[in-house]
């Protein structure tokens, strides 16, 4: 693995961040034939990320039954931090985001769980406090029936830059 | 709530959907740091529309137990005009439009149904009759565990205007 | 059906993928409103595409209960190949394309099977292959509860070229 994020804040977005008392995590390297993020155009597409912090799930299962929806809400806001790192890998800074464009967010439901959009509020939340203007985003939720490692969310980002 | 949409039909598109019997419904003012859809470049994307009609769903459940597929087919065009009337409330006219992109479609299902694609079909068949030429669209249908709310689909839309 | 494709490799990616032991398929001409795939500015997006082998599909149902892992690769695999010959129809020559910009998997799945990433490596180690660093892509695994006609796997592609 090598850390492609620096340690200190590099602009308002990561400022912003350090005032919420948290800060930007590392992003592993490509392992393989696909990468945390890529660039296309304007555009920076993120690969589906899990809540990984230091490199392991906090929690496991299916939300609605080992699962509570509030911790799923947070491990939403991780997954969306985690995207933001692959984000910063490919773009630099991410103060050159002028739009976040999509969120999408997987939950992981039992099939009796419908609040996969409080869920997807631990991310959309974060991006507006980071991003304000520019951080309001299409954003579709979805609960399906499992995830990679049996993580309970999935975030994915489109976001265009300058 | 504010109306984003006026009540006459503003171009080809909205006369072919008036030809059909229908209007554009409203559409709800974004409610927090995401919007029902978002412009970037020469695209519009939507957040994933479900079928409400006047603030409520007309059904819930699982296709191939509680829903029929003829009515999910219903709901999936439903879905499909909410997220037309998105899409105008960010480019002002429908006849702007070149290109209808993509089109994915959830369709909360019941493990052993597997006509998600004529599900869908009442949202292409829409967007065919509304869009012609530029209607044709790349799209993806899924079945998924449950959708938020319980409802039934959940549709979403990439287009590109001019 | 109307076959879009030709029988010979057209260029360095279809030469590749002969080195493989594998030739691009051919692609059924749309049947609606739908296509298999659309170009919008300098991109190419591709409907979700099931693994069909001369229009029929080499295995169905749920991976992790009648489908094994090791299959579902191989499926994947498939379902790439056929997206490709989507984008092929629509650009002409995939040595057009400049960069696989995303790859979303979607993998009919027990609730307790959790290896949707190695199911898609099947479609990313193919891109890698044929592509090389132009191959490198966001992507993203998600388990689902069912597919269209019970299909083990679906994949779309978002590519750039030029």
């Amino acid at each position: 693995m090598t850390d492609l994020s620096s340690d200190a804040p590099t602009g308002a977005v990561e400022s912003r961040l350090a005032d919420l008392g948290r800060t930007l995590p590392s992003v592993a390297a490509p392992v393989g034939a696909y990468a945390p993020a890529v660039v296309s155009g304007r555009w920076a597409w993120t690969s589906g990320q899990l809540p990984f912090v230091d490199g392991a799930l906090p929690a496991t299962g299916k939300v609605g039954v080992t699962v509570d929806p509030a911790t799923a809400q947070d491990l939403a806001a991780t997954s969306a931090l985690n995207a933001l790192a692959a984000i910063k890998s490919v773009i630099g800074d991410l103060d050159r985001v002028v739009r976040v464009v999509k969120v999408v967010g997987f939950v992981a439901s039992d099939p009796s769980f419908t609040g996969q959009p409080q869920v997807l509020n631990g991310a959309s939340d974060l991006i507006g406090a980071l991003f304000v203007d520019a951080g309001v985003h299409a954003r579709s939720a979805v609960g399906v029936a499992v995830l990679p490692m049996d993580s309970p969310v999935e975030v994915e980002l489109v976001v265009e830059f300058d």
